[in-house]
């Protein structure tokens, strides 16, 4: 009887190996030969897959946002607090600090790809669009005070935590995830006292 | 006569072309070839000035990180508001866009290269003292209120800054700098009402 394949599997398992390879060695070190022997096929396989390098790059940045995005709102239906929500998308362990190293080199490789720039760009949109629901839920029960802006709050919000997750994924012993905890928890006391302030004027 | 080749200046040129490679090009196109054309000098005279490649890739950090660090202390010392002395560490046009391109190649480079990670490290570690600074004095003048803990908020605002200049960096379409102002604007706001607020109390 002939082996089945499951094919989403196959495609999946190679997008991240090649995930693997971008975090480890950049856009330098990741071929078709890097990543089919990361992958344990062959290299035919991977072109029967995909069509060309950009294809695959952009699937590895798929399967790291979408890992990071599950994992996050994993917690949030968890009903996890809000620092925890927030250091589930960020990068804390060997998974996570891969998914981060891959946003990262595909951030700047877009920037000579027309097409993966317009990816990049929906992707951010969704998650300023995430940080916005929180924010809006967190404004809703009165804990960020009266003069909250929360496309604004968004964006900071979202700008601090990429710039968090960029230091901790590249340098991960002067960022554990202690630290990152401190940071993002201090954050969102200083937000609460600004309401506390408020509602005592 | 021999020509007199200012050797210091020569190095910094090949500095700043390298830096405008890896910024176009990231490292895979970051070769001595792309570099000594870039700079319009051989090879030869490349490797003259540099012992080898991770050589020239943290000249041309340095060239980056000075030439931003530059552009920012000029703005303090000419007594800029705080909002203007950030803007002018943030990529805003196409000089600054090319440094902080280079910043962040040349951090994911660094996972690969220890001597680079040590570099990045104390790079890293200076720009959050500058922030200390700047937040010690905002803090002496009483316009952050009581509850400001300064070291968490020099790491989370070089976070945010970090966070805000990598996506300018890399999107300026989505992230131009009035976009910017308005998100570094809103942050000071936010702090001065947690400082208004407590005064009250």
């Amino acid at each position: 009887m002939p082996k089945v394949v499951d094919h989403d599997q196959r495609r999946n398992e190679i997008a991240e190996a090649a995930a693997q390879i971008i975090a480890e060695q950049g856009m330098e070190g990741c071929t078709m030969l890097a990543i089919s022997q990361a992958a344990g096929v062959t290299t035919g396989a991977v072109t029967h897959y995909f069509r060309d390098k950009n294809a695959i790059v952009l699937a590895a940045l798929r399967w790291a946002d979408e890992s990071l995005e599950a994992r996050t709102l994993r917690a949030f239906e968890e009903h996890k607090d809000i620092a925890s929500i927030v250091l589930a998308a960020l990068p804390t362990d060997r998974a996570s600090r891969i998914q981060w190293l891959v946003w990262g080199v595909f951030s700047d490789y877009a920037t000579r790809v027309p097409a993966l720039m317009t990816e990049l760009r929906e992707r951010d949109a969704e998650w300023i669009a995430f940080a916005r629901s929180i924010i809006e839920k967190l404004n809703g029960q009165g804990k960020l005070g009266d003069l909250v802006d929360i496309e604004l709050e968004a964006k900071m919000f979202v700008a601090m935590i990429d710039g968090l997750g960029c230091h901790a994924a590249v340098d991960p012993k002067t960022w554990p995830e202690k630290e990152l905890r401190r940071i993002v928890e201090y954050y969102l006391a200083r937000h609460e006292a600004v309401s506390i302030a408020n509602h005592q004027r």
